[in-house]
């Protein structure tokens, strides 16, 4: 399945935290660049989610703010 | 200012690509790896962007979706 | 690919409306039930989409509402 | 009340699952095709919801992707 | 009709820029407190949109993030 | 720091609720007129926040609808 979102970030999963309904997953998209993401506990396990698993972090390009120093 | 966002990656404008009324931003957050944004052309004027600027890609972690192959 | 959003409604392109920066598409997920989505016109031309094609509307549980009369 | 956003789809309640914070709530929009939203308790309460009550599922266009097979 | 989004400010249209696709509207919700909202075109003109007139900016809780100086 | 979102309501923090993974923010922005916002609990925890500081409600215009009744 291809998706619409414009950001696809390949990575490993550093750490999964789970919580009742959702999950903190944090995957590392380059050496020291990580990315946390919430998602629901049920997504979670329906992807066999597991530390140092391939994953891609997938954001939509509008989600994605800017800032400045 | 210090933002309630998870993520925060450091990294340096590639490309501003402006439309009408959104503009399209992309950031190299480690060496081969790019995030693109889209914000309103007045945030990017109001935020001075320029080609090789030092940014901050900002991203809520329930923005952040997982994919797995 | 499989990701973690919960929705993932299978139907029918619609309706394909081109704009500048963004691309409007409509799904009809069910007779006469359509879902209409605002993609990049990026994401569009990398999908490959047009009338008629079978295609998957991806939606995250926390951005449905719910409303009552 | 009108509301903005794009998608209004009727459906009705098929199940509730309360959480501490936030609440799961399931809607048929047409026979066989579910929808899952996570809204706050608060709201769910708010809105008196149960199963087998008519609702919409709300949806803003840009919440919405697109992805193909 | 009654939304599950947590926020729903009261206000006047201050403002209104249509582009192609979207519409800036902008809201005041309190005396020099204004709100930017960006919508679709075609739900601008559907809600009859016009300066003065009362609207309510309706926020999902989960979209207000939060910064400290 | 400053960052693209087009909305950054001043205010005062009126209410922390804290959950298991997430906190609910209540901000004061005028006289009468509250904003609530979900944060991560790492986030609340992170920004020092307490009751009647002074905070900002950071949202992006994109996440605003209007609704009328």
């Amino acid at each position: 399945m291809k998706v619409s979102a414009r950001n696809a970030l390949k990575g490993t999963v550093k750490a999964i935290v789970p919580g009742t309904v959702n999950t903190e997953v944090t995957v590392e998209v380059a050496p020291g660049v990580e990315v946390v993401s919430i998602i629901t506990k049920a997504s979670a396990d329906s992807l066999g989610l597991a530390e140092n698993k391939e994953v891609y972090a997938v954001i939509k390009a509008s989600d994605v703010m800017i800032a400045v120093d």
